[in-house]
């Protein structure tokens, strides 16, 4: 078990030569060349995380964490605080979006109970890391303390090792906990710098009046315990919850694993940008999926320097993005693998094909 | 073999039963209502087109049309002309971008010669469909007469019955032909009402120089033929294509055999563009999948209602685009077909669930 530091100390740059050479067999291949535009970039950053030539396709889990959030009870989501333990059984049996779209892009579903406010019974098939039962409310206290943002830190990192040594190369960030928009709303508002109004939506469906009280409770908390935009694990421990720290934690452990991390919607992104902002060299291992409908996720992505490929107006989170970003990622390394070069085809290259620019 | 004037009197439009019954399902699964947006229309369109419940995984063809363009002499591609003779073999044996996706996407790759400039030998697996060898050049003589274009949107029409016959339910439209968003670039400027400089883009790869050549082209083929923009086989004649006629034909045949359409980029838009004209019922039928880099594409979508779902600023047609989005509506069936609904699952539903606006 690797601390903080030496995880952000052991993260590593992609391999550069891997790129290059990936990039070059992309351009012998049989279409314009750079005309596969994002896909052949996808290729490229699997092959500098892979180190290995040629890319094989990669082994896929959609990591989800679920946890409870204490400003529930502020009414700010479209739903009862004890969905969250309600699903983390349809997970379980398999009759969640995530469960279908998981099964359609081959990836593991890995389930984590890093602060769901229940208990469950033995021999479920969950991993479980509860640090605590639900964060505190917000609008008056602390989400939660100190420690237990590290703590959470470091189960995202631990899982993630598991992962990495069943041979996982590719992790979709997933999460689940009522009320966690107002969470990552408000890690959003503090990190990139946005009044809570700018990056406040809809969730899971409430309606204007409902977005003005959450609104209002982000302001409110963001006032009383004051969080330092600059503190990370601060801004986590007095606004976060436990489900975003632990993706957090699983952003930096991948990296540190050279396993490749695509994000989902809103809440598994401003994860995201916790870990980046503790330590930006993760940025080349993180592949965007979807824009989600929430206002925030935009804003994000640019701080990241990402562009999301799908555009499906979709606000349902659980890693549904990641899992469809996936199947894109695999339609990448198919593309490097199985098309044929201009000469084993016998097709003429671009009149230009010499030049660099094309 | 109907007539183009009875194919477009048989266009049906879908079934609003099954619509609404499907989006009720998708309403009583286990996620807020309407979070998977865009992946909801989409299975509820195929509801619609499929007219039976529940919606299945439809069999799905990409219907790749080729074809030669006399303007391809006047320098406004990046590759040589015989390249389309060439990526015909290419398709044939499997290398091409589009062989990879069509398998990545469980999808058949059928493949048609309307017009390629040259003889292909007996028992290659083609459909042999030629109406001539290539188009005349646009810049000097019209691309092609009346009646050829009336036969190149038959043999789209036929081709899509042959289809439909085989239980194919969801089409993609691909092509290649060098110089064919010369092609396509002249019908969108006339269409929809454009200046040629705002709808010609790289293409394949060409530098300014040549984008400027491109739109010297089509504004000469334009200024000498005269073509009528509100006489669509007009101006297929003067400045289309065989295969963009022919996937123009296709989708008229397509929508009226009730199969689900699946734009790719530019040039097969183009197509979609000119049977919309001919007739605006197509419309239910269609369904756009990524956003080409060329900036006609945009114009064209908008044209037709629709929004691009993928953004992998891709400029390499051949169907790619549209196998790629096969692969989300198989998703959004699975997602109808594979969760659990609230009472399944025992999951409570949202607070304002028996609310019409969530």
């Amino acid at each position: 078990m690797k601390s903080l530091e030496s995880i952000i100390r052991s993260i590593e740059p992609l391999n550069q030569d891997s790129m290059l050479l990936t990039q070059q067999r992309l351009d012998s291949l049989t279409k314009p060349p750079g005309s596969l535009a994002v896909l052949e970039k996808m290729a490229c950053q699997l092959a500098g995380i892979q180190g290995k030539l040629p890319i094989t396709l990669p082994n896929k889990a959609i990591l989800l964490m679920a946890a409870d959030h204490g400003v529930a009870v502020e009414g700010v989501s479209a739903f009862p605080a004890e969905v969250t333990e309600q699903m983390v059984y349809n997970f379980v049996n398999g009759g969640a979006a995530i469960n279908v779209l998981a099964r359609h892009a081959n990836a593991r579903l890995i389930l984590v109970d890093v602060g769901v406010k229940a208990d469950f019974p033995a021999g479920l098939p969950i991993r479980r890391r509860k640090i605590r039962k639900g964060t505190d409310n917000m609008r008056y206290r602390p989400a939660m303390e100190r420690p237990e943002v590290l703590q959470a830190l470091q189960t995202g990192m631990d899982m993630v090792n598991e992962l990495a040594d069943d041979g996982i190369e590719v992790i979709g960030l997933g999460e689940m906990g009522i009320a966690n928009t107002t969470a990552s709303s408000a890690i959003t508002s503090l990190l990139a710098g946005k009044p809570p109004a700018q990056v406040v939506g809809r969730g899971t469906g409430i309606e204007q009046k409902v977005i003005s009280q959450k609104i209002r409770v982000i302001e409110e908390a963001v006032a009383r315990h004051k969080p330092d935009p600059h503190d990370v694990i601060d801004v986590l421990a007095k606004v976060g919850g436990l489900e975003i720290a632990a993706l957090a934690g699983a952003v930096l452990g991948a990296a540190a694993r050279r396993i490749l991390i695509i994000l989902d919607g809103f809440i598994s992104s401003a994860a995201v940008l916790a870990a980046y902002r503790l330590c930006n060299s993760v940025q080349p291992y993180l592949l965007a999926s979807h824009l989600s409908e929430e206002p925030g996720h935009a804003a994000i992505l640019q701080a990241l320097g990402l562009e999301p490929c799908i555009r499906l107006n979709m606000r349902l989170g659980e890693g549904t993005g990641a899992a469809l970003g996936m199947t894109l990622l695999d339609a990448a390394v198919k593309i490097v693998n199985e098309m044929a070069t201009f000469g084993e085809a016998k097709v003429a290259e671009a009149y230009n094909a010499g030049d660099k620019e094309v």
